[in-house]
Formats: C-alpha cells, structure tokens, sequence
C-alpha cells in the first residue's frame, strides 16, 4: 500500500504543476554567481529553465584578435561576465553558460545619464564611455532576477526573463539626458567583421524592431528582435561605424543620424533619448526570434502582455522553483545545498529553446519550419553533455530530452552533410570538438525506454552519421581500425570516442533488432584495442603504417593525438568495457595503481601551460576534472574491486572542485556537465556508459533525496549515518533488500521506490 | 447588332485563354536587341511578361567606383549588356529593363570548358578569364528565348524563361573539362562590399540551393535561388575571395575548396564540373525567391517539372504571343511594326511579379508576407512610370495594374516611414529620382473606373504620403507652397511634381467624395504659380526669403533647381492646367513661340556634356525625349489652337526618337515609358495628365489598331489615307459621329467601338 500511495500523494501536485506541499523554497539556494569567476564561464543574469532569452550583464566585450593575433583575455568572457571585473558594459540578451568558447551576447542594452557616449570606453575608465563601475554590494543575483545599481550614472538596473522575452527595469534619477543605448555591434567573441548586417526599424514612439546577422562561431546567424519600452522617447538616433561606409544610394539625401525609422549597415548603433524623474522608472521588454521580427513581435505580445515587472519576476521564478522541487534533498549544511541546487538551475538552463510562441524556427538548412508537437532546442555542447547531462534528463526530464532528441533528429533532416550535431548552435553546426555523440544521447534515451520519437529513423541518423567518410578521420578509421595520427590531429581521443559512440549504436540497434547493424558497430567498438601500447600500458597514436608514433609524452595534451586529456587520463576512455579495458591494461591490480598514480601524482607547471580550460584548481593530481574525458574516470574502481575507493575519490571530488562562490567551478560548467555530474554523483551513483541501463554506484553526499519522476512515481534515496566522515558505503538496500552490486539499473528507480545506502567512515573493503 | 457582336467573337478565344484566331504570329516582330546599344538599357535574354527572372547575357559588370572615384563606364551597364562589346561573361537571372541605375545581375552562369577559370578576364583578353567571345552573327534573340555561341568554348547557349525559373541548354563540344561556374560575386553596379552574405548548399549531385544578400541600390536585399541539372556532376568547388579571410572557427579542419556541399561567405564563387560528348546537351533549371531557398525550390518544381526546352520555350512565348495579340495593327512596313511590338514587349517586363507561386514573399519590412487574392509586383520606377505606362496598364492591363496598386498599398502597409513606393525593387525602397507619384498611378486608376482595390484607403495612404514633413522638402512645401532652392535640390522639379500630384489626390478625394482632402489638396495643387518668375517667363528657382534665385541658366539642369530637364522643358510641367499654365505664360501665342522655339533651337556643345542620360540622338531641339519631364509637351499644343502642331512634333518624334535597332532607343526605356509613350502617340492618344479620364489627341502612325480591352470589348482605331506625309489630322469620327474635341475619354474606349481618323497632308488650322 505504502508503495502505491507515496507516489500518489506527491505526484498529484506536480502533474497539475503546483509545488510539492511541503517542501521550503529552494530558489534561494541557487547561486548564479557559482562559477562567474576564472573559468566557470557561468553568467549571473536572468534566464527561465531551458529559456531563449540569457539576459544578463556583460563585464567586457574584448575583440578576438589583436593585430591579426588572437587575444587570449577573450576567454574569460565566453558568458561575458567575470566576477572580479569592475565595470558593466550593459546587458545583453543571448549568453552561453559555461562553454569554453563562444559567440552571441546579441543586443547589449546600456541605461546610462550625462552626455551621450555611443563607446562603451575602457574598464579601467568607466567614464570614457558608456560603461559603469558596479560593486557586487549592489548587486543581486537570483534564478531568475539580477539587479545591480550602475554607479556612474545612478541607475538601478533590475533584469528578469520570460522563454523568449528580457523584462528591463531601469530606475533612473533625475535627468534631462537620459539614454537607452541598444549597441548592435557588441557582442561576445567579437572581432571586426562579426557584423554581417545589421537592420533596425523604429515602428513607433515605444517600438522598435529589427535584426542581427553575425558571422562567428555559428557562420550564418540572425537574431531578429522587437523591444518596446514602457515611455515613449522624446528622440532617438543611430551611427553607422562601418570604416569605409557602405553604398549609400540615395539615402543620403536623408538626415539617417536623428529620428530616422530605418537603420541599416554592417555596423550600428542606436540611441533612444529620456527625460526622468527622480526615481522615474522605465521598463523595456525585448523579446528575440529566429524567425522573423513578426515572430519576436507575437513572442513580445504572447509572453508579457504588460508592464508588471513584479508579476514576470515572480513567474519566472515560479519556474525554477517546480524544476528545482523535481529533487527535494536533506544536508548538513546550507553550501551543500548551494552547491546542490545551482548545480540543478545550471544544468536546466541548456540545451536552450528556439523556437517562437508559434513552433517556428530557423532550421540549420536557414529555411524556417515549424516544430510539430515537440519544443525545438538549441544550444547542443554535445562532447561535453553526452556523459551525464543528457542521462540526467533522461531520469528527471524526459519528456524534455525525447524533444532535444528530437531536435537534434530535425537537425539531421535539414542537414546538407547528413549528421546529427555535433556542437551546434541558433541553426548552425559549428563543429566544435570531437566525436559524433549524438549517438550516445539518442542510444541512452532508446536503451532507457524513452524514445518519445522514431527509434528507427533515429537509428538510421546515427548510421548515417557515424559512417560519414569525409567527417574527420572516419574515411581511415573504418578501413583501418583506427584513426592514423599523421592524418588526423587527437587521433586517440577520436579513436576512443568512435569506438565508444560504435557502442551506442550496436546497443541501440540491437534493442530494436537491427541484426545487421549491431553487427557492424559492435565489431567498431572494439577498435580501442587499436590504439592500446601494450609495451608502455597507455593509449598512444598510431600512424598510417600501423606504427606507434615515436615522440611520445604521457603528460602532455597537444601534439600527442589527445584533445583535452593526456594519456593518463584518455588511456581511461574505454566506459562501453570497463572489463576489458582493464584487463588489457594487465588487470585489476595493476589498474588500480594506474589510477592511484592518476589521482596522486604531482604534476610539472609547464603542465598547466599547456593544458586547455584548467588551472590547478581543476586538478587532482593529474586528474582533471575540469575537463570532461575524466569525468567517468573515479568510478572505475568499481570494476577492478576497489569501490570504496570511487567512493572516496568521488567525495572528495565534490569537496574539492565544487563550492557555492564565484570561483566555485574548477573548470567550465559545459553547458551543465560539470553540474550534471555533480548531482548524480551527490546522489550516489552515476552513468559511467550512457546507453546503457546501468548508473555505477558512489557515495552520495546528501542525507536524503526525493526524486519526483514524470510517470508520477517518486525515488528517495537515504544516506544513512551521513558525514563528511563517513564516505564508505557500508550496505545498500533497494526497498529494503539488499543490493549486492555496484550498480543500479534505470528501470530501478524509474519503478519508483528507495534505495538506502548505509554509510561508515571505513571501507568495506571485500571484493563484488 | 454588329457592335454587339463583334466584341463577343473576339473576346471569348481571349477569355479562353487562346490567341486571336485570325492573327499573324505577331512575336516575330519584337526585337528584344532594341535599346541595347548607347542609352536604351534594355536586355536581350529571355523572360516572360512581368516575369520574376530576367535571364539575359552580361557582356561586363564592372566595378561602381575605381579608387574611390565613381566609375562612369558602369552606367552603360545598366542592363548587363552593351550590344557593341564581343564578348559574353556570362548568364544572370535578374536584369531591369531600361533603368538609369542599376542593381540586380544576380547568379551569373557561365558555361566553359577546357582549364577552369573563376574570373571573366577582360573583354580585349577574352581568354585571361571564363568569359568568350561571340558575335552577331551566331545571335539570336527573341521575346522568351536567346541563343548564342560562346566562341571560345564552342559551346552553345539556348536561354527561355518561365515567371520564376530560367531555363538553360548548353550544348558542349566533346571535353573532359566542361564546367558550369556560379559566379556569386558578379553583379551589376557592382562594388566591393557589395556582397554581404552568401550561403550555398550542394544538396545533391545534381540540385544546389542558396541565396545571396546584397547591400546595393536596395539596400538590403536577399534573393534565394535553387538550380538543378539535368546530367550529375563529377565534382565541384568553391572559392571564398575575401581578401581578409572571415572568422573560420572549426570550419577550417574540413577541405571547404572541394567537394564540400555547405559554402558561406562574403564572397563566393562555385563550379560544377562535367565530362561531355560532342554536341551533348547539359540543361539547366534556376529558380529564384525572395522568401527561402524553400520557396525557390517549389518555383522550380511547379513551374517547370520537365527537362523539354523546347517546351517551355513554346510556352513562354505563348505567353508573348497572348500579350502582343492585345493590340493588333496594320501598319505600312515591317519596320513600324517592330517598333509597335517591342515597344509592348518593353512595356510589359516592368513591374515584375514579386512572389512565389504560392504568393509568399518577402516585404518591405523585411517579413515574409501572402499575397491575398491578387499578384504582388515589384520594380515600381515610378517618376517614370506613372506617366504613360502606368496609364496604358489601366487601359489593356487593366486587372494587372490593379494588383500593382495593391502592391503599392501593401508597401506603405510594410512601410516604416507609412509611405507609398517612390523607387521600390526586392522588398527595398531606393529612394531614386523626386515626386510621390504613386499619388498619381492611385488616382488614375480610381478615376478610371479601376480601383480593383480599397480606393478609400488608397486615399488615406496618398495623403499620408504627400503630408510626410520628413521627405524631401515637403515640410517647407506646406509652410511656403514652394521648395526653397537654398534648403532643397532640384527645387523647381519637386514643387512642380508635387503640385500635380496633390491634383491627383484632389480628383480621387472629389470621386470619393472626400472633400477636406479635396480642398486641402486643390489648393496645393496651385503651387506650380509660386516658382513661376513673370520677368522671364519661366519656371524659376525660389529661395527660402521668397526671392528668385539670381545665378540662373534657363538651359542647364545641374544646380539650376531642376533634375533630368532644364527650365526650357520643366517650365511646360504643369500637366494639370494646361490652360491656366498658357494663360500664366502669357497666352496662347507666346506659349506657342516658347513650344517652337524648344523644338527648333540650336543648343551648345557643353549643353550634351552636363545633361544626364541623353546624347544628341535623344533630343529634338532642346526638347529632350529621352528624359521624360517632357513627355507630354508635343501635346500642348492642342491648348493652345495649334493641334497640327501636335500631330506633326508626335510623328516627327515617333520617327526620330524610335528605330527597330539596336541603338533605336534615344534614351532609357525607363521600365517601359518610352515604350509605352511610342504605342500611346502611335495610336493617337496620350494622357497628358493621369488622373484625368482624358486623353489628348494626336496623330496616329499606324493604318489601323484593334484593342482588345479586358472587359471583353474591343475599340478599333482607323486611320485612313495614313502615310508619312499625310501626319495632319483632318476629321475624327468617333462611332460614325464627328468627334468636334481634342480628346478623348477612356470610358468612351472602354465602352467599344471605333475611332476613325480621317488623315492629310496639310493641317486643318482652325480653332477647337
């Protein structure tokens, strides 16, 4: 009875999208400004779960090269804010959370007072443009809300978010020059030549529309907007920055500076002029499409019908606090749960929506089409969210990962190269990063039962996908095993990855009975044999004429047919056969020492010279856990009879590479992976292998946890004897019998029910 | 009975669809070649009437500006094409058709053979680029269909057209080097920057799709295009030739150069190469849209879902064929019907159709918009237009002028700046040449009987238009009742323009029965008084303190307060009172000597060298045919009791302003006026003033016409004793009863019948 009961009782308020009863709030546990500082690349700006629209302040705006040369400080600002920085150049209204480069930062907003400044001017002198010193004293940042006063020109400035639509609210002081700048040239990752086109239309006294076209890390993109303002403006103006002016034609015959309707140009910027009050408030909602400014016009219509800041605020809040209750956790201390719950609003923040309030979207083919009966997402980090961002939705929000399946199937129909993304982003594949882990996204939502779209056709996606020959290095690796290092740059890692991705798909098309596929794939995901050296037990490159390449270092990254990872830490890559890998790697014993090392060593500095997005604070020993190929690297133990070490390692990896502070984040969040990790691994247990059914079991750090399912069930998870100190799993019941493995399956918990971990501060040392 | 009859034998092949049955083929006598030498700007590629691809041969597309100076060889190729070069660049689907600027000369093809070369070289070195020599001689070209050997290729080529889609047939020498090259950069009024975004897709061996935007005479400007051939390529490329490469991002890792089927950039050029037999036959289909790839795409498949040439060449000039028979004449030679004929072939390319085929298309305000039960138009070159061809339409094209007023009501619905089109092409307004004389296309339509559209809210959008303070000096024009020359160019033109058009709004007001607009309007309409200067009996330059401007050349235009016509010509403008213009000249017999005198003067050298648009081939005296100010000057003197003179200056300049060759054009055809003037004065009528139901009589050059009028009626002309020199006028029977008046109304020609001029070899002098 009990057991029927408990899911009924809590998922009665959750299907009619009301809050669980009893539970506190738990938006005040969410810190955006977790990871803002150094390389968390998170932004404290308002956004809803999933939203279009990231409105949030920008710090600086850097140009990507200086001189021909690239600029390396632009990598502090792929979310455009950097916790240390003390001036804000405005607010924009698209932003990246926690990626390692970048692009968008589309519509920068400025309020400002005093003379007009159409430069945002230097950080290091706020007032020689329109930039402002802040101090994080006036400064409030919530799941949802931020507000901060801008110094120099003694505005409060207040941000909230609906899916598509930013909510502005500027206090202003008395002024007879007060401003609203729109500067339609900033933008993050920016360099000259960004700025395709640019194309503004001022419709009326409050409404302006328009759009941006860039070139950057997506080659063909626009953002068409429509923002209106609660005031009219007595007068506006625009400048056109381009250095040789474009054609002119004969509208030169116009005065285009002042008060003129239509902009147009490759580089502008827009002015709108105010009278205020003391403690006059003007408020601006600007709403974004892929589509057209039609569609950002019905998105600003449909979204806010009004001008109740308040009321937004409170809804867009409201969302994050029914996502949030979606796991209702007990810990000893309020930075667990910091930790915990920002970790919860990051990983609900990407993949991003896009399309409008209508289903109308931009495809990848730049034709517009329409989502039949699934939300369109965008925003696909997939290298980095295929480990466990995307089998967290599987278990939380599934119903929202059949849609980014879906998605991405969409993508794979508009695309004139036949494959699924592989990092993609506002209709544009950017081809960032290695891999083709579409597949294991769409093999873990099929092995897991989630296929709420066609598992056939996805399959054949995958097919296509991983069979591309020209798509790098592909062509090699199916003729020869492997991928050939002297053709091919990270020829291990894409090796390792294939192979693995192989697995996903013979697991998937064995589900659905593809004898002939299974066949195939499941031969391909052998192929990390292919890049083993048995003489130095590492992963090593390998040349076209089968030959190890000859300059070889362990430690390092670049040049060594890694991306991201060294040896020590991609020689771990094999998560479809824990078993074999170990065994190849010459056993359990000496595995563990391999690991051991990883986790022990101490590490040269020119190491970190060279090594991509991390510092020593992503680092233990030579573990990197600011980087993802790792991620699955401290739960291996299980496999070679030593779990109570994964369960140290993973305890003391939560300790140590998550605090609720700015620099909180010991390497970029990725578009949630980092947190996704974070919250299986708190929890106790984590998906070493998606497409497969099996989480590997840790040591959870919460005392307790209800997870809310969308079938209506609930799971709770216990800690029992729960301390810092007691990291050891003694005993594991599964509603109330004992689980004498180190795994748990997806089926498990999706039935509902609860799994007890008994823990103690020694381990339990005795073999599975 | 007759009367009853005849309308009806010959109306209802018509209303089926088919020809007139007793009629020659009456296409033989367009020669599209008219107009393309010197001035005319005419092309001689295929299209179909009012057809969105124009697909004609480019002979050069040169670059606007050298070192930053305007290039003033452009303006010969205003069209593409210059009948005196020898050599071919290549195919491209967009062309206006008489302009005096220029834009468009989109997707230029080319087909070659031998060692691929991706620039046209120049015309003296044919061989240093892709472009050929050819000639004449291996020249054909007809309404709907062109035919031209590329010399040094030996490859022919064979273009026809359909409404969206060209259609070419190449036929190659035997080669195992045979290319089609895409040139994406080509294009006429050319200029670097001009390109500001390309986007290519190989969707298969034998289908490409994409688009290109420009930032040209319209300023942003997005055509879309899907081409497909009929035999599969081998291989292509492409090549990017921006000169700073732009941002790659992970681009870079793929070969873009080859084979590789998603090209973007700024600037871009492709090529699709083939091995061919002798005499072997690559076609190939181009669609265009201005709405999506998409949209291009099922232009294609609709309109042509064949590989038949021939067949759509048929049709195509079916279509012709279906026009001309609107008009029949006998005419003493073959010469004046190849006039006549090629005046309606020229008359009915401008407008062209502005939308899909399933009525999508890209608006002013850059949304995509339907097209609800009419066609939607663009292409309005309106100062030109509305004189004469706009008035042609009301009368044989009756329902097509009215879907073009609906498209000029569906722009000012899009527009911005809530005006009507004063030069609008492709979803842009150029803002080229003065007037608002949409004003005057609106009312003539009303006036007419054929507002086949909202007539009050046409109204609402004149006015609107003609009270917009921010355009070109009407804010002063309602303070003052003039432009003032110190604050405004060409302020002499615009008062006398403006002041028509503000009658034309009064008679549509009068009609509507709107009378505040109508008295508003009237009165504005008497502005012409304020520019005319007694002292010297001409239009004059007025300043803002209400003094005459000193400095004043009444023969030159530039700086003189005029545009496209000195104070000679521009003094006659007053096309609303000619009566009352006479009597503010000082009467019948100086208004008479001041005509004569325009018609007869000698005029100097430097005259030629500061005038636009015309040479001495264009001029008559000082009166200036090939610029239209004057257009409707030899009819004035019907006001002033010298109809003969009238008769004798139409036929002398039907005689030297026309010839059926090349350089038979003494000026722009200007989308279709000088055309549509020719047929006018050569039946023997012509709208003085548009807006009014009257036109003035002339003297006919042709034997005899028969109109067929939509309504299902015809009205014949007759013109008997017709010669050379029998161009006076000696009776006019109007249905068998004496016509005693200088006009005729158009409800009287749309009522059926006949006219029948009784012609001599002296003038009848007598007063009306």
């Amino acid at each position: 009875m009990k057991k029927v009961l408990l899911p009924l009782l809590f998922a009665l308020p959750f299907l009619s999208g009301a809050q669980a009863p009893s539970a506190e709030k738990l938006i005040k546990y969410v810190k955006p400004i977790i990871g803002t500082q150094k390389m968390g690349h998170t932004y404290p700006g308002a956004t809803v779960p999933f939203g279009m629209v990231q409105l949030s302040p920008d710090t600086d705006t850097l140009i990507y090269e200086i001189n021909g040369k690239y600029n390396p400080d632009i990598y502090k600002y792929c979310a455009g804010y950097q916790y240390t920085d003390k001036t804000i150049v405005g607010f924009s209204h698209t932003h990246f959370s926690g990626t390692g480069h970048s692009d968008l930062g589309d519509f920068l907003v400025m309020p400002t007072t005093g003379v007009l400044q159409l430069n945002p001017g230097t950080a290091d002198k706020p007032e020689s443009g329109y930039r402002s010193a802040f101090s994080h004293e006036n400064e409030v940042s919530e799941a949802g809300y931020y507000k901060v006063k801008l110094d120099d020109h003694n505005i409060l400035a207040e941000l909230t978010a609906t899916n598509r639509v930013g909510f502005h609210q500027y206090t202003f002081p008395k002024s007879e020059q007060s401003h609203i700048i729109l500067d339609l040239m900033a933008g993050l990752y920016n360099y000259e030549n960004k700025d395709v086109w640019t194309f503004v239309r001022v419709e009326n006294d409050t409404l302006i529309t328009g759009y941006r076209q860039t070139n950057g890390w997506a080659r063909t993109r626009t953002v068409y907007f429509a923002m209106t303002f609660s005031k009219p403006f007595y007068q506006y103006g625009s400048k056109n920055y381009s250095k040789k002016e474009v054609y002119k034609g004969f509208w030169g015959r116009f005065d285009q500076g002042k008060n003129f309707p239509e902009m147009a140009g490759k580089h502008l910027k827009a002015y709108f002029d105010f009278k205020t009050e003391e403690g006059e408030k003007i408020k601006m909602k600007f709403a974004i499409s892929s589509v057209s400014t039609e569609g950002a016009l019905k998105n600003l219509q449909t979204e806010i019908p009004h001008w109740n800041f308040d009321k937004t605020r409170k809804e867009s809040q409201e969302l994050w606090e029914r996502e949030l209750n979606k796991i209702a956790i007990q810990a000893d201390n309020v930075e667990d749960k910091q930790n915990f719950y920002t970790a919860m609003y990051h990983a609900f923040i990407n993949p991003t929506t896009f399309m409008d309030v209508d289903g109308s979207y931009r495809g990848l083919d730049q034709n517009v089409h329409k989502a039949e009966k699934f939300t369109n997402y965008t925003t696909f980090s997939l290298w980095d969210t295929y480990r466990a961002l995307h089998p967290f939705f599987n278990l939380i929000q599934p119903k929202r990962n059949a849609d980014m399946v879906q998605s991405m199937l969409a993508h794979y129909d508009q695309s004139v190269h036949k494959m699924l993304p592989v990092w993609s982003h506002y209709a544009n594949e950017n081809w960032c990063m290695i891999g083709y882990h579409s597949v294991s996204v769409i093999a873990d939502a099929v092995i897991k039962g989630n296929a709420g779209f066609d598992a056939n056709k996805a399959l054949d996606a995958c097919v296509m996908t991983a069979r591309h020959k020209g798509f790098d290095g592909i062509d090699a690796y199916m003729q020869m095993g492997y991928v050939p290092d002297d053709k091919n740059s990270s020829s291990v890692s894409k090796t390792l990855e294939y192979a693995y991705d192989d697995w996903c798909i013979a697991q998937m098309a064995k589900k659905l009975n593809r004898m002939e596929i299974y066949e195939e794939f499941i031969k391909r995901s052998q192929n990390y044999k292919n890049v083993y050296d048995a003489s130095i037990g590492f992963m090593r490159p390998k040349l076209s004429d089968g030959s190890f390449k000859k300059q070889f270092d362990v430690l390092q990254t670049h040049g060594q047919g890694f991306i991201e990872g060294n040896a020590w830490n991609y020689s771990l890559y094999v998560p479809q056969y824990p078993a074999e890998m170990i065994e190849m790697m010459g056993g359990k014993k000496r595995f563990v020492t391999h690991l051991d090392s990883l986790f022990s060593m101490e590490l040269p500095d020119a190491f970190f010279a060279e090594t991509e997005d991390i510092t020593r604070d992503g680092i233990i020993g030579n573990y990197v856990h600011g980087n993802e190929p790792a991620h699955h690297v401290a739960y291996l133990y299980n496999w070679a009879d030593q779990p109570w070490k994964t369960q140290e390692r993973v305890r003391m990896i939560l300790k140590k590479q998550y605090h609720p502070a700015s620099d909180g984040l010991g390497g970029n969040d990725d578009c949630g992976q980092m947190s996704a990790w974070f919250i299986f691994s708190s929890l106790g247990f984590y998906p070493v292998a998606p497409g497969s059914e099996q989480y590997a079991i840790g040591s959870p750090s919460v005392k307790s946890a209800v997870l809310q399912l969308e079938n209506g069930k609930t799971f709770s998870i216990e800690a029992q004897n729960q301390s810092d100190k007691n990291v050891y799993v003694q005993k594991i019941l599964l509603n109330g019998q004992a689980l004498n493995r180190l795994f748990i399956n997806h089926s498990e918990i999706m039935a509902g029910g609860k799994i007890t971990f008994v823990m103690g501060e020694k381990p339990v040392k005795k073999a599975r």
